[in-house]
C-alpha cells in the first residue's frame, strides 16, 4: 500500500486537556471532517498526530501557502518516455488508499484549494480530478481534517462560510501550567522545577498579548529554552534566547520580559 | 458511452418543497438552462442530483473556484508519445454526449468560464473549443444547470446582466421545520424527536443572522450533530462540536448560541 | 476549403427594425469594418448571421472574454512527432479563406487583441503573426464585425478611441412590441395572444430599468417564458420562472414585476 | 535576403503638409532615429510606409500592446526535432537584414520593450539578444521609428525622458481641409464636392474635441464615409454610419453632429 | 558526499561581541534553528560562515529575494533523455547530507518558503517535497539558520509570529569602537591608525542615522575606504567614494558627512 | 575565451570631467564594485567603455528592465536533442572568464535581480546558480558596475539600502560648456562654432528643468542636432527636429525654447 510510509512508527506523545479525543473519536467514527482551532504552537499538530496513530491510519500532512496550486494537492502530469503521464498529489494519495489527509493552516492555501475539498465533506466524499478527467470515490478509511488559526484571519483570508460549515470543530489552546510544566520537562528533558519556572514566565509572557506582544511564548519555545538549558546554558540566557529575543526587538518590551524572567528564578 | 460512470447509481433522497419538480422538468422539456439560487448547504447540489437521477441523465459536475482555467471546464492538450493530442473537458464531454452539466458556485470562477458558455445557453447551443478550432453542436440531452448563492456576492464578483439573462431560476431555502426534521432523522439515521431538538436549534441559530452571525447553522450541518448523536454523544456536546464552534469564535456569541441549545433539550 | 463548417446551413430569421441590411450590406461591399452597438439579448449576434448566411460566406464568431490571449485569436504552436507546428487561430482562419469574423463583446478581451486587429481595419488589410514571422494579405472576401454593449462600458474597460474609429456602427435595441410579439410567437411555438402579453409584461419591466433592475427582461427571456408555457405552465409560473427570479433578489421588486405580470394576464 | 516581402510594392500616396520629407531624410542619412507624433487616424503609418518606399527599405511594423513581451521583439527558442532552436523575432530581422522598424504606439508597450531599444538608439547601434547570448551589430540600413499620440498618455504610461531624448520628433495633425478633401476623393474613388462636404463636416466635428467628444472625426472615418457614398448610400446615411454612431451613445452630441451634416449638404 | 564543496577551506576571522559563539553551539547542539537579527553589513553572515567551520559542516547560503519560489528552495523536475527526472534544490540538499542551511534576509522570501520550513524547525524535522510525493527526514546534523534586518520590515513584509515562534534568536550589532578598528585594519590591510580614523567617521555617520540618512556608514564601506587607501587614495577622497556618495544624494547631508571626515584626518 | 567579442576593438573617445578615471581605477585594482550615479544621456555608458578599453577587460553591458528574470541574468536550462542543458546568461560569463559585467539602469530591474548580486559585492565574490546547484568563484579580473539615475528614483522603485552599500559611487553630470562643444563638434563632424551654439542652447533648455521640462537636452542631442546640421538642415530645423519637439507638446514651452533658439544663432 503506498500510504506506508506515512504511518507513524511511534506513539507520539499527547497530553489531553478535556474530552478532545473522545470527539474526534466521534468525528472519525461518522467520517466527519475536523477543524482544529487555536493559536500558533499549542499543540495542534500533535493531537492529529496522536489520532493517526491511535487510530492506525496514515498521515498525509500538508502545509498550505500561498504560493501552492490545486496541482500541488491533486497531482499533475509529468513527463517521461512514452509522453505525458499522472502523479497524484498528496491528497489524492489520501484519498484512494484511505489515509487521515491533514491540511494545516488552509486558510493560507488559494481559494481554489478549499472549493477542491468540498466534494470530499459533504456525503458524496468524491474528489473530482479535473486535469485528469477523473472521479474518485474515496476510501472508506478516508478523512479530511484542518488546521485555522482564528487570531491571524483578516477580511481578505478567512475561510468562506460554506467551507467553515463542512466541519465539526474543537478548541485548542495552551494547556493549564501544571500539564504544561510536565509537557517542557517531558519533551525537553528537564527537571520538573525547572519547567515549572519556564512554565510561569510562559504565563506572564501571555498576559502581555495585545499589550507590545502579538503573541506570548508558546509551549514550543518553551521546550526551546528548557533543551538549551540542559546543555548547561543558565535559564536567564535560555530565556533571553529562546523566548525575548525572537518576538520582541522593542526594548522597553524586552525589559519587561527580562523583568519577569528575573521575577520566576 | 463516455459519460457512463456520470450516472447516479441509486436515487438520491430529495424532500420537496413547492413546485420545483415540475419547473425544472417543463425547462429541461424545453432544454432551457436553469441557475439555482441559495444559501449555503439548504439541498441545491442534491436537487440537481435527483433531477438528474429522475431524468436518467448523466451529471458532470464542476465546483467552480477563482483559479480555475477555460481549459479546466472545454479541455487541453497534452503532450503523449506522438506529440500533443488534445483532451476533453467535463463540460466538453457533457456537451457531446448529452450529459446534465452542473457549475457549482459558478460566480467564483473567471470571467473566461461565463463567457464560454454563453454560446450554449441560446438557441445555438454550440460550444466553440477555440483552441482547437471546433465548434461543438450540443447533443440533443445536455442542459446546462449552475447554482448561485446571492447572499455572497460582492460587486466584484457577481454574474454579469447578460449571462442572468440566459437562465430560468428557482429559489431555495432550509425546508421548514417538519420537513427539516424528517430530512434529519432520516439523513443521519436519528430518531424524530432527537431530529426535532435539532431543527429547533437550528431555527433559534438562523434568527442571529446578520445580528454576529453571518449564516445560521445548514441543514447539513443539523445532520452531522445528529450523526455524532448516533455515537452516543450527548446532544450538548454535539452541537458544541458542529453547530456551534465551527461558525463562530466570539464568546458571547457561543454562550447565546450554547443557551439555545440548553433550552432545546 | 477550410471554413466551410462555418457556412450556415439554413436561414436564421431576422425582423428588421430599420435599414440596418442596406447599411451592412454597404459596409460589406466596400469591405469596411462594421460595429452592432446595443443591450444583451437584443438580436445582434442573430443579425449577423442573418447577414453571413445572406452574403453567402462563412462565419467565425468568437466570444472575447479577459482571459483571452491573442494566441486564442491567431493562433499557436503546438507540439508534434517532429517539433513544434503551427495552428492558425480563428481569426486567421477567417482571414486566410475569406471569412466574416465577428468579435462578440470585443471589450471584455485584453488590449492585445484590439491593437491586433487594427492593421485588419484600415486599407492595409493585413494580420502579421509575429510569433510566426508572417504577414497575411486578407482574402478579398474577409470582413470583421464587433459588437459592443455601451450600457455596460466602465473606464477600465471601454473601446480605445483609435480602435473605434475604424468602424461604422449600427444601433440596436428591443424591437417594437408588435414585432417583438411576432418574433416571441414564432420563436416560441406560442400564440400571438400569450406573445403579446409577455411583450406587454417586457414593457413593464424595461421601465422599471434604472429603478432598481440593471436591465428589464430581453427578447430572449420573452421566448424562454414563451417555450414553457408550451410544456403547459401556466403564464404567471413561467415568468417568475424565465422572467422574474433570474434578474432580481429583491423582495419589493419582485412584488413588483409580479403584478405587471398579473395585469397583462 | 529575408526582408523581401517588407519591400512595398507600389507607392503609398502621401500628401506632404510641410518639410517633413526632407526632414525625415536628413534623418535617415545620419541614420537617427525618428519619433511620430499626432493624433490617431491622422497619417503617421501611411508616412513611414512612403519614407520606406521612397528610399528603397524593406519596411517591418509591429503594432504594440500591453500583453506584449521581449520575445515577440527579439525572438525566441522553439522546439523542433533536434530540440530547442532561436527564432528571430521581428525588430530583430530587421536589425539584422537593414530594415525600417516601426513600432507603432510605442507606449502601449511594457517598459522592457522601451528599454531593448535603448542601445539600438545611441551611437552603439548594437541589440543584445540576452537570452541567446549575442550581440547583434545593426546593419548600417537600419532605422528605428516609433509613433506616439501625446493626447493619450496618462502618467501611467507615457514613454520615459531617457527614451524620448534618444528620438528626433516629428508632429502629425490632420490636413488642411483643401488637402485632405482632395485626400478623400482620391482614396474613396469620390467626386471632389462630396469630399469637401465631408471636410466641412469633420471640421465641424473636431471643433466638439474636448466638448463632449474624445476626438473628431479622422482621415479616415471621412474616406469611409465617402466609399459609402460610392455604393449609392445618401450623405447623412453614410455619416451617420460611417462618421457619428462609432464615437458617441450621447442623444445630444449625436444630434449636434446630425445637424452639422445637414448643414454642409 | 556531495555537500563537499560546501566546506569552507579556511577560517573565516570572526571577532566576537559578546557570548554569541556559545549560544550558537548550545542551540547546534540541540538542532534548534536559529535566527541572527542586525543591520545590514554587520558581520551576519561572516558569524554563520564562522560557526560552519568552527563546527566542521558544510555551509549552503541561500539569499532570499521576491522572485524566489518553493523549487528554487527544494528541487525541481528537469527534462533529461528519459523524460522529466528530479533535481534536488540547495536546501534538500543540506536536509538530506547534514548542512547548514543559511536563509540569508529570509523576509524577501515569498510566504511559501517560511511555510516550507516549518516542519523542519520543529521536533518533526522533516521536509515534505509535495511536487515529488518525497518525505525526508532530516540528517541529524542539519541545522536551519536564517538572517532577519528588524529596520528594515514593513507591515507587508514581515516574519509571521508562527514563524518567528520557531526560532532562537542573537542580536547584532556594529562592533565597538576598538574592535571595529582592529577589523578594518586587519581586512583592508591598513595601518591602525587611519583604520582608527574611518571608525570615527562611522561612528559620526551612524548619529545622522534617522536625521536624513537612512543608515550610517557600515563596517564593510569601511573596509572599502580602508582598501582604496592602501592603493594611494587620499582619506578624504577615499571616504567620498565610498562612504559618502554611495549613501546620499542630498547636497547638505554630504557637506555634513564630509566636515565629519576632514573633522577626523 | 568565451568573452572575446565583448573586448572594444578601439578606444571609446571620454572627456573626463575630474578625477573619475584615477578613482575608477583605484576601486578595479581593489575589484570592489562601482555605482555611477547621473542623469540621462550624460556619458555614464560611455565612461565606463573606456575604462573597460583602458584596463583591457571584456565590458558586458546588461540593460535592466522590469520584465527581466534572474534567468536573464544567470542563465537557463534549454532543451537539446538529449534533454535539458544549461547556458551561462551574461552576468554568469562574465564571472566565471573575468570581465567588467555592467548593470545599467538596476533599479528598473526587480528586486530579485538585486539580491543576485548581493554576493559578488562582497569579500565572497561568489555567484550561486541556485537552478543549477553550482556556486561559482569570480575570476580574479571580475568587476561590477551599476548605473543609477538618482533623478527618476520614487518610493517604489529604489536602491536598497543594503545594496547601496556595498558600492563606491562616483557622480556624473553633463560636461562644462566648453567641453561639450568640444565634444559635439568631435562627435557629430561639427564646426567648434557651431558646436558652441548648440551648447548654449542646451544651458538654457537645462535651466527650465523643473520648470515645466523634465530635463533639459542631453549631450546626446546636441550630438543628434549637430549631425543634422552637417546633412545641410538650418540650425532652427535641426533643433526644433532634435531638440524641442522631442521632449515636450506644451506650446509655450515650445515657444519658449524656440526663442531660445533664436538668441543663440
Amino acid at each position: 500500500m503506498s500510504l506506508d510510509s506515512y504511518l507513524l512508527s511511534e506513539e507520539p506523545r499527547y497530553y489531553p486537556s478535556a474530552d478532545e479525543v473522545a470527539l474526534y473519536s466521534a468525528a472519525y467514527d461518522m467520517r466527519l471532517p475536523v477543524m482544529l482551532k487555536g493559536p500558533t504552537g499549542c499543540g495542534k499538530t500533535r493531537f492529529v498526530e496522536h489520532m493517526a496513530w491511535k487510530l492506525g491510519k496514515p498521515l498525509v500532512t500538508i502545509a498550505c501557502h500561498e504560493d501552492m496550486t490545486a496541482s500541488d494537492f491533486v497531482g499533475r502530469y509529468l513527463l517521461g518516455p512514452d509522453g505525458t503521464y499522472w502523479q497524484d498529489g498528496p491528497l489524492t494519495k489520501a484519498v484512494r488508499d484511505g489515509g487521515i489527509c491533514y491540511l494545516d493552516e488552509i486558510v493560507e492555501a488559494r481559494q481554489d484549494t478549499t472549493v477542491i475539498i468540498h466534494a470530499l465533506t459533504d456525503d458524496r466524499r468524491i474528489l473530482p480530478l479535473e486535469k485528469k478527467g477523473e472521479l474518485i470515490k474515496a476510501h472508506p478509511d478516508f478523512q479530511l481534517v484542518i488546521s485555522y488559526n482564528p487570531g491571524y484571519q483578516s477580511v481578505l483570508k478567512d475561510l468562506k462560510e460554506s467551507t467553515k460549515q463542512r466541519f465539526c470543530a474543537l478548541d485548542f489552546d495552551y494547556p493549564v501550567p501544571e500539564i504544561e510544566a510536565d509537557i517542557v520537562a517531558s519533551e525537553a528533558g528537564l527537571n520538573l522545577k525547572d519547567a515549572e519556572r519556564l512554565t510561569k514566565i510562559a504565563g506572564k509572557s501571555r498576559n502581555l498579548r495585545g499589550q507590545g506582544l502579538d503573541e506570548g511564548a508558546s509551549t514550543r519555545m518553551l521546550i526551546h529554552a528548557g533543551r538549551l538549558m540542559t546543555t548547561g546554558l543558565p535559564i536567564a540566557a535560555a530565556c533571553q534566547f529562546a523566548l525575548i529575543i525572537p518576538i520582541t526587538d522593542d526594548p522597553e518590551m524586552r525589559s519587561t520580559l527580562a523583568a519577569a524572567v528575573d521575577a520566576c528564578i
